[in-house]
């Protein structure tokens, strides 16, 4: 009785509530807009001044509609959430919002032209960045803001209200992509992510150059044929089917792997999934930027040259080398920062540390002309790995939840800024024609991404991915936040108008259709959901012996890099591992004394009397300790260790390792969303917090 | 011996570190300076592609320098808290850094000039904001940036290293000052300031005005002496006295609230500070503004005039009562969402929401052209006192740290950014003269606002303001961001440019020294440090009747307030507060049941129960709930409710609500940072969180 009456008035509220909003909303957006610039007084001063705060009002409006349309969104989210309504995820439902009020703008208001745009007719033959004005002997400095169109000249004004409701494209790339970019790295699952590495390199790495070089060489094909029945309205080149290729190559499953995550699919597929498309971002990233370095010498600009080609592949090793050295350096230096200070008495300074540090890793990557989106990536990877360790328990929360709250944000920002964009932005070039071939190519480069690859894994995995697998991961070749960024970076040629309009169609398309229809694709390859992790640890334990032996052909390159991250890597940058005393040569001494923080030592004389069963038979001493993160004040850490051997106990010292690893964090980080939680029952979450 | 080897390694780790980042710094900041545009290429679009990209690798280092000053600041204030040295607050350590930076940018680096800065010098009669200037058939579109001075022209590419260092001011009121103003109101001491309230708001809004007027007429004074003696370079009305009045009555004793809370300083005397220094950036903001708006008509421009005065007046009334109005509006209204929607079960949407909906109060102001931070600092006060109580216990916690957090950052920026700004900003207009007489005028000023009122005060007070309380708000009337956000905000003028300079000085000298003195001004004028609010309490049970009859007296305001609350409020907004259809009239039944949440009832059965000794003996039926916050899942509130209860046993009602809400507030958000929180035994905060 009394919840029946809760949820109706919750209903009521709600509608009220959300008319409100969307009254609200219109009225903001009518009053805002109409209020034209107007000059009632003869002093200058005031009249510079008054529009000053007009176009500062202007700005607040306009802002003002986003954050109103993102409002919105949450509240819709959470109906359908309480709902169980899973058809649309939470960025479809924003590119909806997005669309309507575009409409709105683009069709329901015109704003009168403002006289006081002045046309200056006289001889220049430049157009220098910066121009000096001399206005009867003041000097007024101005900077270039863009060409304009000579048929576009007299509706300027109309075009500057849009113009401002479309952001420049740099925010994207320098305020709203990083905070995505560094969650998806820190919260990356480790433990399933590190077991299918080699896969998801191969995916991420070789399956986007793949993809990139297919859509690339189809749509030249389809560029070709558009030539021959002249519907090509511009130049459109090579290259330029190459960097649609590689921006279209950029896959985003948010809605997919919020489905998955919610209904707790197979841990491979997600790692699979998630792993792709983390990485996928910073190689089509980089990949881009340098198909658009490719410049050959002299005049012949758009034809094939070797010594070019080269080049832009030396930048793409360059660029990717760098930001992934930067972004691993800086996390690195935070690690040292936090392990060496006593910063954990300080939580506030702790996180604001944190946040800093990461935060300097973009904008450092992006001063030394690498790139930042990339380094971030690393960073946060790096910080998951190694400084995450070394917070405190209270920072940890702090910092996991500032980033989802982040990412949150940004992500839904930059979806309902698609739908906007699709009827503000002016340059629209949609042709039928190139829609139709870019939707082939884009389904053949994901294929021949997947299926090829997944093809060749399965000679050498054990454990094979399966073809349901594979046409899941075939279905889930979102586009999103990171398409749109790349695609909207630049639209001033005719080329890259038409791939920004279809780009966004692309993005619309597979976000709405195949993240709604997650769910029937599921049910229809017969994937398992529901699947708990330590079910599938003990389901491979029946696997027994042929699991093992995937493990050690597959992962000897990781078992090196294990070895070597967990003797040396961890031990210095944490406060985990065995002291460096007893795995560095006896040379070191002094140094390593140094470095191993003193509940290393501890660990040492608690380890060999609790975990002595932790000994591998392989007589490799050094993976003898546990990776027991003791920290000062954790006393929770042997329970949660505890919890953590039992579910796993069987399993081999690495997997033993990673799982631990994981559970750690998620026992620390209480209600802290991880992407894929798997210690808990199904259905739980909706009262432990939401997961994205 | 272990701790000694910490502390070591620790030390010299720091100092490695601190080499590293200062190292890293200077490198940063001479790399990233010396690169110059170049322009190798004859592609024109090349060109402008590099050029942008130039432009924007600048920009980030720029971004860069500050992150690295904010880390090291954080990584120093660490060092000083850890050696409990508390001469310099971490706001000063930050204007010292900015200092040093600004000095090498300043003098350190020389950009060669641009060969690409064409000055037009084709007859324009007007400078537009926007200007398209025609080159052979193309149309480039030019904004208008500002005006440089005749003798500038030559060093334009000099001036524009500088100045792209210096924000553009609007930067802090749209972006740093809204979080640092909502994060006061979010985390005003409510108890306490209510206790106060008539006292609070005496010395906020009269007495900030009183110091305007002060400081305005003696700055006249001063002008009209430097223009006798041939010192003033150019106008200086009296309108910009008032308005350099305005700008420094805004006090920011960030630094002395630190160490109060540090020190555990008297709260009462804790609350008058930080409530005066919360209230009155919000009127002098207003108060600058509405002097900014004095305009008589016709050319006299600077005169008297009568109408014009009242014309201010009612900017000043009509501002200052929308941004409250609408500040009050959107709490409110995040306060309904909240209560009547299920988003608790999502603590991610919930914080987002409550986020945005903050963000959206200040926007919301400044699009109808009221002032947005005084609106987010009216809403934060709503939000605290009604939306908080409806959030989830994690939400609670989230959104108490997500706004500590961005509250420290600004203010660091903001005084890194001041200390940088002395040296890069270009137009100082350093006046030893208008330097002494603001300094004293500023004494003064202050001295005005507080002997005055507090002897007024005192009338009516039987609880008096002693007069070494007295003496150390006088001490404390520091300068900080909002002045110089305000200072910053204009320096078109040759007036506006000696303010700004001169401010700048103010807010040193005030932060440095007064803030550095706190300590020994405390033991100077004897304050009691060290002081439990319990048993501050306990204090005023001995004294007994006085002091209950203090608050009958001067609480009559606050007690009309008080029962309006508690009865309508309260229970529409949250789920605490008696059932509304008990405190509503018959007639409006079936709404006080809609409005009413199911907790309210359950609330009241529970009540009758367990707090039947709340009843008052003065008949006041209504007031005999107490105002328990029954959250669905909040099992642990009546055990805080309990803790309350025994501290303040002896109380009256009204009291014993506010007391109750307080400790609610600092029982649900664990380790949460309150200004003052004083449940705790003093110096037990190092372990526990760091506090503002």
């Amino acid at each position: 009785m009394v919840f029946k009456v809760t949820v109706n008035s919750a209903w009521r509220a709600t509608r009220t509530l959300w008319l409100l909003v969307l009254v609200s909303l219109s009225v903001c957006i009518c009053v805002c807009r109409a209020s034209s610039p107007q000059e009632d007084s003869a002093m200058e001063n005031i009249v510079t001044e008054k529009k000053a705060e007009e176009s500062h009002r202007q700005d607040s409006a306009d802002l003002l509609i986003f954050i109103l349309l993102l409002t919105l969104t949450i509240l819709t989210i959470w109906l359908f959430k309480h709902r169980r309504f899973r058809f649309l995820h939470e960025t479809g439902l924003a590119m909806i919002y997005g669309l309507l009020v575009g409409v709105v703008l683009r069709y329901g208001i015109h704003v009168p032209r403002d006289i006081s745009n002045a046309t200056l007719g006289c001889p220049v033959n430049a157009s220098p960045a910066t121009l000096l004005i001399n206005v009867s002997g003041k000097f007024y400095e101005y900077t270039l803001k863009g060409e304009i169109s000579a048929n576009e000249v007299d509706n300027v004004q109309d075009n500057e209200m849009l113009r401002k409701v479309t952001f420049d494209p740099e925010v994207f790339f320098n305020i709203l992509l990083p905070p995505i970019i560094f969650h998806a790295g820190y919260s990356l699952k480790r433990r399933h992510f590190f077991r299918n590495m080699g896969s998801i390199l191969a995916y991420a790495f070789l399956g986007t150059v793949i993809s990139c070089f297919v859509i690339g060489l189809l749509m030249y094909g389809c560029v070709m044929l558009m030539k021959q029945v002249g519907q090509l309205g511009g130049d459109f080149f090579f290259t330029d089917c190459l960097f649609f290729g590689a921006i279209v190559s950029a896959t985003d499953p948010v809605t997919v792997l919020a489905i998955f995550n919610e209904l707790q699919v197979d841990v491979d597929l997600y790692a699979l999934l998630f792993g792709e498309s983390v990485l996928n971002d910073a190689v089509a990233l980089v990949l881009s930027s340098s198909i658009v370095a490719y410049q050959p010498q002299g005049d012949n600009s758009h034809t094939f040259e070797g010594t070019a080609m080269l080049k832009s592949f030396g930048i793409f090793l360059g660029v990717f080398s760098g930001s992934f050295a930067l972004g691993v350096a800086t996390g690195i230096v935070t690690a040292l920062v936090t392990k060496f200070t006593k910063l954990r008495d300080f939580q506030l300074l702790e996180t604001a540390l944190f946040f800093l540090m990461s935060w300097s890793t973009f904008l450092l990557a992006e001063a030394c002309g690498f790139t930042g989106v990339v380094a971030v990536l690393f960073c946060g990877i790096t910080q998951a790995h190694y400084t995450f360790n070394n917070l405190s328990p209270d920072s940890q929360d702090r910092t996991k939840q500032l980033f989802e709250l982040l990412n949150f944000l940004a992500e839904n920002f930059i979806f309902s800024y698609m739908g906007l964009t699709l009827f503000t932005f002016q340059n629209h070039v949609f042709n039928p024609m190139f829609i139709v071939g870019a939707f082939v190519a884009v389904f053949l480069g994901r294929a021949a991404n997947i299926y090829p690859l997944s093809f060749l894994l399965n000679l050498g995995r054990r454990n094979k991915i399966r073809s349901n697998f594979q046409h899941m991961m075939m279905f889930a070749g979102l586009r999103g936040a990171m398409t749109f960024a790349l695609s909207i970076r630049d639209t001033a040629t005719y080329a890259r108008q038409m791939m920004f309009s279809t780009t966004l169609l692309v993005v619309f398309f597979t976000v709405w259709i195949c993240g709604g229809g997650t769910t029937q694709m599921l049910s229809c390859q017969r994937i398992r959901v529901g699947v708990d992790s330590d079910q599938d640890n003990s389901m491979s334990i029946t696997e027994g012996p042929e699991r093992r032996s995937t493990k050690q052909e597959s992962a000897w390159l990781f078992r090196i890099w294990y070895n070597f991250d967990h003797n040396y890597l961890k031990p210095i940058l944490t406060h985990s591992g065995p002291p460096l005393t007893a795995t560095l040569p006896p040379c070191c001494g002094p140094l390593a004394r140094f470095l191993t923080s003193p509940q290393a030592y501890e660990n040492e004389c608690q380890l060999k009397d609790d975990d002595s069963d932790l000994i591998l038979t392989d007589g490799d001493i050094n993976l003898t300790y546990g990776d027991i993160t003791v920290s000062t004040d954790a006393s929770g850490a042997h329970t949660s260790g505890g919890t953590a051997f039992a579910g796993a106990a069987t399993s081999d010292d690495l997997d033993r390792e990673l799982t631990y690893g994981d559970h750690e964090l998620v026992m620390r980080g209480t209600r802290l969303v991880l992407p894929m939680d798997d210690s808990e029952p199904p259905f739980t979450d909706l009262h432990h917090g939401m997961r994205m």
